[in-house]
């Protein structure tokens, strides 16, 4: 394998400005067709992708040749010595640019890298909970941690192409996090340009959004097969958000700052919620909630993939049978249900899929959610539900976080590496 | 004024084949590039159509020419003796292509004739409670009611393009009514297809979609001012829906299905629904509910804009301040802004207008949904709802059926009139 520095040498190259514009566009456009039919089609050939796209096979091996010059696409199978055969199978480069994902969230942080290729190259969890700290402190640990990730990431030849943080609470289009229910003090903090800042290397960008989002991505680029393209993603933590998928797409609605499952009210005398309402499905269904209920004592997270510590608990407390746990889980599958089927009749989401902690207790929360979904949403006779369970644990937020950078460059890569432009 | 007939003779010239496709396809854009300037704008001038679309004058020219000569636009204003001067103002033809609408409710049908500028030009209720008579039965009520509507409108020399019907339940994206909770019976049932059918003078053009999305498109057309582009528009009857618009544009979610506001849980021991389910915001806060609740009894309804018989003895006792009356309507308040605020949260639009009976009920109800919007809404400290009333009272979602016809018109004349794409 050649060197990773060398393979981007053409990141360097100038961009000639006499091309005309509209030759450039037409460029920008088919060379991210062509990465794109690369990466979601399994290994074409260079015919194949002429095929998929449209374009003419000398085209397509021309803007080919440029993406390998670039280090985004390696042609053949490196390890059966087929490199650069012009029938040998295209795919996306290992060594390409690579993602930093970093999660913030109320009783842990973590950091994700992912490669180019969509697969996890570093992780790591750390525990702690963060409404003991301000904001600026945790973000300064977050730092610590992102750069030991990206030290880690430069010993394996990795370059990172930039950051997104994922947040629990509402993050407005412009990537500032405007409140956090259950961080007090992080109230119009932009976090990913004040990580950026804390971070001793240099990221070239930093984006921010709700974790409920992130998680929903990562469903959408690394969950179950095959892969839904309509679908809600729950992801279950001491907050509760919903991601909506339509279309393959991520849907933020008209302002950005939907989603906000936990705060469906499902009981109007029910407990009173940190954002000052009454009867909030995360004070039934929630992580802190549910451990009150079941009386297991609150432990902070021990291990990767979030909060397990008190988790366990709740999880041995189950598989043992016991009571008070069980009917816990029975009123919380129930309200959850209940919040999901509210979610289901006003948007129109076929699927659901249970993430973060509810995909740990989907064997006690399946059946309560799913009788209330078949009594209450309207089209549930013609047009079931489906209910599943998201392969990804606990990290789906960090993990789509990181994937965001990857995908930004998938969906334009002449955005991030211009000289692409330049043809010869 | 020329005959109607006359002006719409262009339909029938021949499409030259000579045209290639391309050239074709720019000028179908263009033409309906220029329409919509015409038709949001405000009676522009050529040039001033220019401006805003980016074509030269002399392009505009020739599209104005075209448009006019199909019936489509006028040029000058005919009272003032100014018609066709280069610089006069060009508008929308009144006498152009008109749409019916036509509206299947619970306790009523309408129907409804728009001009191509958006007035109403026929307009008519008949009250009935529709879950005594099958659907064939009601259908071909209304298709006597629309064939009397057809005969005025030719008489006043208007050519319908087509027939929307607005239904009170679940359509899919096919425009097959799949449940309508309220009118046993209608289950899988192509109504628009249907109702062509039934309806002696042809139609070139039938659809279906639920009636709370024709009356949000009604708000969006020719509700309030300036018109909102981001919202949720809430029509009480029998039954309770949603409209979503979002970016100008009506959401329908993934499926289709969505909307259904009146089946959001508010009390989860409350009253059995017609859908199934228990505590449902239109047991609540419906039309039939309130009027149980209040002890008024159920009237039909007796003159335009819907079921007014009940709702008038409902306002009659609220303005006599009956007790009983004031304190449900302070109960449906309170659920229909919880439901709200779920909406809100999940969906994040920043405006809600009540319309139907909401509309009329207002006085009593906005206090107590806006104390639960501020109360729930987790945006609502920096991003406040905003609550206004509809001023097309109940008849929104046949008025916004009529439209959605001339809508479809100014998005893309060509396809009505092909002859249009013939250069000469």
């Amino acid at each position: 394998m050649e060197d990773a520095t060398e393979r981007r040498g053409i990141r360097r190259a100038a961009i000639s400005l006499a091309v005309p514009a509209n030759s450039q566009s037409l460029r920008r456009h088919n060379l991210a067709l062509v990465l794109q039919s690369i990466a979601h089609r399994g290994r074409p050939t260079r015919a194949q992708v002429a095929g998929f796209s449209g374009l003419t096979k000398a085209t397509v091996s021309s803007l080919v040749d440029t993406l390998v010059g670039a280090g985004l696409v390696i042609s053949g199978d490196p390890d059966r010595g087929l490199v650069g055969r012009p029938g040998s199978p295209l795919g996306l480069d290992p060594a390409g640019p690579a993602g930093l994902g970093v999660e913030i969230n109320v009783d842990y942080f973590s950091v994700c890298i992912v490669d180019f290729t969509g697969a996890v190259r570093f992780e790591r969890v750390v525990a702690g909970d963060n409404r003991q700290r301000s904001a600026e402190s945790v973000l300064r640990s977050a730092a610590r941690a992102a750069e030991r990730a990206l030290d880690e990431a430069a010993g394996s030849g990795l370059e990172i192409a930039g950051l997104a943080v994922a947040v629990p609470g509402l993050v407005d289009l412009d990537g500032v996090l405007r409140r956090a229910p259950n961080l007090p003090g992080w109230e119009d903090v932009e976090v990913g340009e004040r990580l950026r800042d804390l971070i001793r290397q240099p990221m070239r960008t930093a984006s921010c959004d709700n974790e409920a989002n992130h998680a929903a991505l990562a469903e959408l680029w690394f969950g179950g097969e095959p892969p839904l393209r309509d679908f809600v993603h729950v992801s279950g933590e001491i907050g509760v958000g919903a991601g909506i998928v339509v279309g393959g797409e991520l849907w933020r609605g008209a302002s950005g700052l939907g989603g906000e499952l936990g705060h469906v009210m499902v009981e109007p005398d029910g407990p009173m919620c940190s954002c000052g309402a009454r009867g909030c499905l995360e004070q039934v269904a929630g992580q802190e909630a549910l451990l009150r209920a079941a009386g297991a004592p609150a432990r902070a997270a021990t291990a990767l993939g979030a909060p397990d510590g008190s988790t366990r608990e709740l999880l041995e407390r189950a598989l043992a049978g016991d009571v008070r746990t069980l009917a816990t889980l029975e009123r919380a599958g129930a309200a959850l249900g209940a919040a999901l089927a509210a979610l289901v009749n006003l948007v129109g989401v076929p699927a659901v899929v249970l993430g973060g902690l509810y995909a740990e207790l989907a064997p006690w929360l399946t059946e309560p959610v799913m009788a209330e979904l078949r009594t209450r949403v309207l089209s549930f006779a013609w047009s079931p539900v489906a209910l599943s369970v998201s392969p990804l644990g606990g990290t789906a937020a960090v993990r789509g976080a990181a994937g965001t950078v990857v995908r930004a460059i998938l969906e334009d890569p002449a955005a991030w590496f211009p000289e692409m432009l330049a043809t010869s």
